[in-house]
C-alpha cells in the first residue's frame, strides 16, 4: 500500500518538537517523502486528507505485561505483596498459553486507541505474544522475565534464536524478572549467555525501597552497583522503573548506557514512589516510558504516561519548570524506540518504518491552538488519537480496527479467561 | 422530553458503589424511575438501549476557572510567578466579557466530553459566563473571585441578588479570590455581607506553602484560622486546594463543616504539593474534585483528577490502600454537587435532577468487566464517555453535540481571541 497523507502538521521527533506543513507518503511499511505539497507521478493506494491533523511518531509503551489485562481492576487499593501473593500468582500459575495469546489482543487493542506503535512485553509465554502480535500486526519486543522460579536458561537461549526473526514485526530480547527473583549463580550464568551474544539487558530495577533494601542486605550494594559487577550491563539494555537511585547507580547508568524506562502510572498507584526523572535528564541518561501492565496501572495509555511523568517530576522537587513537554514527547518517542534497538521507528523521517499516529485537534481540548507539542502532552488523551498506523497499516482509524473487523469476539474470550479464574 | 434508558448498569452512588440493572426513566428534567425492567402506559419521547452501559450521576468539577481556556499550553514549564505576571494578568486585563462568554462555551464543550455536568467556575465575569451556561443547557454555580483589585463588595452583591435564580441552571455563590490577595477590612466587609445572607463562603486556600507562611507573618496564623476568626466559616463552604493544612486546620475545617476542593493535576503541574487526601478522609471532612483552570492543568478531565487523587494519595503515604476507589467516585460525583449545595443532582434517585452521564464498556480500556467502579476510576477515559445528559436533555452523545450543531465556530471564535493576545 502507498499512501498519502496531505494537509498534514507534521511533528517529526528529528529536530526537538520542531514541526512542519506538508505531505507524508508512506511506500509499503515505509515513509518514502515527507515534505510541502506536492504532486508527481507516484500513484497511491488511499489519500487521506489531514485537514491540519497531526502526524507525528506512534508512541513507544517500552515496558508494559500486556497478559495482565485478565487482572484489570482485580486487586487495586491492596498492598503489593498480598496483590501478587493472593491474587496474582495463583491465577498466573493456571494460565496457558492461549489465554495469553487472547488477552495479548485485548491489550493491543487498547494500545492502538492511544497511539502505541511499539511495546516491549514482558509475559509468560512469549511464543503466543508473537502469535498475537503477527496475528494483528502489531510491532513488538518480546523481553525474558528469566527467574529462579523459570523458564531456565537454556528455553531463554532457545527462544532468543528461534522467536527473533521469526515474524518482522517481532522481536526477542535477553532480560530478567528482577534481582531479588533470581539467585547470583542464575544471574552469573546469564551473564555469560549475554556476554556470549554480545546482547542488552532488560531487567525490573530499583523499584521499591524494599528492594534495593533487600540487595544491600545481601550483597552489600545496590542492585545497579551489584549488576554491574556482574558484568550484565556490558552491552546496554534497559532498566525499568528506577525509582530509588542514587548517584553512584546513576553514574554507572551513565557509563554503561542503560537506559531507564519509567512507569509513573504503576509507581505512584502502587505507592513505590516518584522517579528521579530531571536528574536523570540533567546526567544525560535515556528515559523512556512504559505503562507497566494492566493490573498495576490499570490503562495503557500513553497520555497519562506523559503527562505524569512531567508533573511528577515538577512537583517531587517542587519545579515547574522541570521535564518540560519536548522532552517528554521525545521520551515517548524517540528515546523508547532507541531503548530497544529500534532506531529504524525512532522518529519520522524518509525510509524509517511508517509507525506513525494522526492527533485530531478538532476536538475541544486541543483548541485553542498555540502549542501542538504542549496540547499533546498536557491536554491530550486517546479521544485524540484518530489513527494508528504500523508498519505501513492503518490499523486504527476513527475510533474503529480497520483491520479487524469486529472486536467483540476477542472481548468474549478475554471474559471467558477471567471467569475462569473466578474460584481461587 | 421523557427518555427512557433500557439494558442499563447503573450506578445511582446512593449506597457506595452498588449497582443495579435495569432501567432509568426521565421526565422533563427530572428522574422518574430507576429499576427492574418494566413496562407501564408511560409514553416516551425517547427509548435508548444502553446495551450494558453504565449510568451514573454526572461528575461535578467543583473548582474551575473555564474562560482560561485562553491560555491553555501558553504557559507551561514556567515559574507560577513569572506565569501569572508576564503571561496571565496582562492578557486578562485585556479580555472582555464577550471573549470570555466564548472561551467558556469551548470550556462547556470539553466538560461534556469528560462527562462533567456542573462546574463551580469563579471567573472575570460571571455575566457572560451565565449567558455561556444558558445558551448551552449547562449547570453551573459562579463563585465571586472577589479581591483587592476588584470588583467591588457592592459589585459581588449585586451579582449575588440579580444573578441568583437568572436562569435555573446557573446559581451564583459568595467567595473570594485568595487571603494574600484581600486585605482584611475587605474580609472583614465580606464577612459582614455573608451574615448578612447567611452565605457559605468559597476560597483558594493554602494551595502553596509560600501562601501559608505568608499570612502566617502577616497575621501569626494559617489561612485557615484567620478566616476562622473573621467568621467566614460560619455558614459552609470550600476552600480550594487545601494542599498545606496542619492538624488544627483540619479541625476547624471539620467543626465549620468546610470541604476541600482538590485539584490534583494542577498541584502538580504548577508544582504545589500533593493534598493530605487520606488524612482529610479519616478525619469525615468532606472532599471534592476540581480540574482548575486549563491553563494550569491544562485539560478538563475528571477520569484524570480521579485517577490522580488516589494515585497521589498512595504515593504521598506510600500506602497503596489509601482513597480507594468507591471514595473517589463519591468525591467526583456526590461529594461535588454537595460541596455546592446541589444535593438535587447529587446522584441517580427518584426526583432528583436528571443529570447523567453513560460509560461504554465496549471498549479495550473497560475490558474485562470484573469491577466496574474500579474500571472507571483506574483505566477509564474520556473516549469511554457515551453520553452526557443534563437537566434531562442530552447534550453529547456518541462524540457528537447533539444540541449545539457546529461547533467549529466556537473554535474558530477562541482561537481569532487567543490571537488578539499574540503581541503581548
Amino acid at each position: 500500500m502507498n499512501i498519502r497523507f496531505y494537509n498534514a502538521r507534521i511533528l517529526p521527533m528529528t529536530n526537538g518538537v520542531e514541526m512542519l506543513e506538508g505531505e507524508l507518503w508512506t511506500e509499503g511499511n515505509k515513509i518514502s517523502y515527507i515534505g510541502p505539497s506536492k504532486k508527481d507521478d507516484t500513484v497511491f493506494d488511499r489519500e487521506i486528507d489531514c485537514k491540519g491533523n497531526v502526524l507525528l511518531p506512534g508512541f513507544k509503551d517500552v515496558h508494559t505485561h500486556s497478559g495482565m489485562t485478565a487482572f484489570r481492576s482485580l486487586a487495586d487499593d491492596t498492598n503489593l505483596q498480598d496483590w501478587l501473593n493472593d491474587m496474582i500468582f495463583p491465577r498466573e500459575a493456571k494460565m496457558s498459553g492461549e489465554d495469553i495469546y487472547w488477552l495479548t489482543k485485548l491489550a493491543i487493542l487498547e494500545y492502538l486507541t492511544s497511539g502505541i506503535t511499539l511495546i516491549g512485553d514482558m509475559y509468560l509465554t512469549p511464543e503466543t505474544i508473537l502469535d498475537a502480535c503477527a496475528d494483528m500486526g502489531f510491532r513488538c519486543e518480546l523481553v525474558s522475565g528469566l527467574n529462579k522460579f523459570g523458564p531456565t536458561l537454556e528455553v531463554l537461549e532457545r527462544r532468543y534464536k528461534e522467536l527473533n526473526g521469526k515474524d518482522p514485526l517481532v522481536g526477542f530480547k535477553m532480560g530478567a524478572h528482577a534481582e531479588y527473583t533470581c539467585d547470583k549463580k542464575l544471574l552469573e550464568d546469564l551473564s555469560e549467555l549475554i556476554h556470549r551474544y554480545r546482547s542488552p539487558f532488560y531487567v525490573h530495577m530499583s523499584e521499591t525501597k524494599a528492594e534495593v533494601e533487600g540487595c544491600r542486605e545481601r550483597y552489600g550494594m545496590s542492585p545497579v552497583e551489584f549488576f554491574d559487577t556482574l558484568g550484565l550491563w556490558d552491552f546496554g539494555g534497559s532498566i525499568y522503573h528506577g525509582v530509588w537511585i542514587n548517584d553512584k547507580d546513576m553514574e554507572i547508568l551513565k557509563k554503561r548506557n542503560i537506559s531507564v524506562i519509567s512507569n509513573p502510572g504503576s509507581n505512584v498507584k502502587l505507592a513505590s514512589g516518584i522517579a528521579p526523572i530531571a536528574k536523570y535528564l540533567e546526567k544525560g541518561i535515556l528515559v523512556g516510558l512504559g505503562t507497566d501492565g494492566p493490573s498495576s496501572n490499570n490503562a495503557l495509555d500513553m497520555f497519562r504516561e506523559m503527562y505524569l511523568v512531567t508533573t511528577l517530576a515538577k512537583v517531587k522537587d517542587y519545579d515547574p519548570k522541570a521535564v518540560p513537554a519536548d522532552e517528554v514527547l521525545k521520551m515517548a518517542t524517540v528515546n523508547g524506540a532507541i531503548s530497544l534497538g529500534h532506531e529504524d521507528c525512532s522518529d519520522l523521517s524518509v525510509g524509517k518504518l511508517a509507525d506513525i499516529i494522526m492527533i485530531d485537534l478538532d476536538q475541544p481540548n486541543m483548541q485553542p491552538i498555540l502549542n501542538i507539542p504542549k496540547n499533546i502532552v498536557y491536554s491530550g488523551c486517546k479521544s485524540n488519537v484518530k489513527m494508528t498506523m504500523i508498519d505501513g497499516k492503518i490499523l486504527y482509524m476513527d475510533g474503529r480496527f480497520e483491520m479487524y473487523g469486529d472486536v467483540s469476539e476477542i472481548y468474549r474470550k478475554c471474559q471467558e479467561i477471567t471467569e475462569k479464574f473466578k474460584d481461587i
